[in-house]
């Protein structure tokens, strides 16, 4: 075979909603290039394990995230996006709900933290464009499937799904509208438990009905919010 | 960095419609391992080249079909899916239409045909799980978006889009229902001209409305034939 001397690696974009924001897990470089800025978790594939087994093994030595599943993304693989050697980033994504996990950073890791998306640091190598393109795939998804079941928590007020919505359509939504849409689907259970929030009125919890939500999960269906 | 020995390499799903049937290009390799077995073209990326550099420059050399755009379907990196080395393929994928392209093996491939998708013979490596997979994304694009403009003739009959359709969704369709849904979407136009197949009456040509296509392609739309 041709002598190729490019490297292979797998880096997680793992979101999760924090604090009424969609955040995304950073950890921060403890080694060159980049030593210090805030980065995707990730590392190089070990020789003998399988592409998804090295997504997560990185994910849990740097960030302590567990997770059961990773969906890949894209496979990153401009010539000098690495400024040491060439290097090939096969990325994955996974959503999960941040209170369920305690990160410690480790390894290639001096420190983790959620960041909102919102409010990003200056990313390394070409990780904003990663984290971009895991936005889309999030966009795209929402417009046939639904979402939330594994980011919100398993009681949610109805305004924390529409503020998911928000966030990730990156646009405000017509409520009356949306409400309408989502309710029509029935994958919402509204429960007989009221909380209070600010200075409004006490308003329901909701829970996903799970048989529903895996149903259109599976079969698709058109969101359309405009 | 760790001393890694993991090649990269790109490999191209190219279907195109052909004799009523949908179709998938081939070459059969000049070079072990798997030689002379039927496989996807593709082959390992030049050190400075881009992944689609890579995998147009693959895909002319050894079939001389040369495509705009390939879309990246998903990477495979099963430890011992090459019998050499450990190899990773990134792979893509393009619609076109057959009779637009003269092909000609050569480089690594001794020969090259459309295969119909239903009468495949043995591929070499995990070229069938490649191509299970490129069969996947097309029949999701399919629920969200129209589907044909690349595949088919600039006019047609009414009875290849079906057809089209069936072959990939891998079933039988109401037809009734079929027609009734995709002209709801205002993509076609009926020309005034008829061709005669067969035994039957001369039936209407038609051909894409481009704009409409376009937008409803980027926009999304639900086509839940069941």
């Amino acid at each position: 075979m041709i002598r190729q001397n490019i490297k292979v690696a797998v880096d997680a974009v793992v979101f999760g909603y924090k604090d009424k924001s969609l955040n995304v897990l950073l950890i921060k470089r403890n080694i060159d290039p980049f030593k210090d800025s805030w980065a995707l978790p990730g590392g190089l594939v070990v020789e003998n394990e399988s592409l998804e087994h090295a997504v997560e093994r990185e994910l849990k030595e740097e960030t302590n995230v567990t997770v059961d599943y990773m969906e890949q993304l894209y496979s990153f693989g401009t010539p000098d996006r690495d400024p040491r050697n060439r290097v090939i980033s096969i990325t994955y994504f996974a959503l999960v709900k941040p209170e369920h996990h305690k990160i410690k950073a480790d390894t290639d890791a001096k420190d983790v933290a959620w960041f909102d998306l919102q409010k990003l640091p200056e990313l390394a190598f070409d990780h904003k464009m990663i984290l971009q393109k895991a936005k889309e795939r999030l966009q795209n998804k929402l417009t046939y499937e639904p979402i939330g079941f594994d980011l919100l928590e398993d009681k949610f007020l109805f305004s924390d799904l529409e503020r998911l919505y928000m966030i990730i359509l990156e646009k405000q939504i017509d409520r009356r509208n949306f409400r309408k849409k989502i309710l029509s689907f029935d994958i919402l259970e509204e429960l007989d438990e009221k909380v209070s929030e600010g200075r409004g009125r006490p308003a329901n919890l909701f829970r996903f009905n799970k048989k529903q939500y895996f149903t259109l999960k599976r079969e698709g269906f058109l969101f359309d919010i405009k």
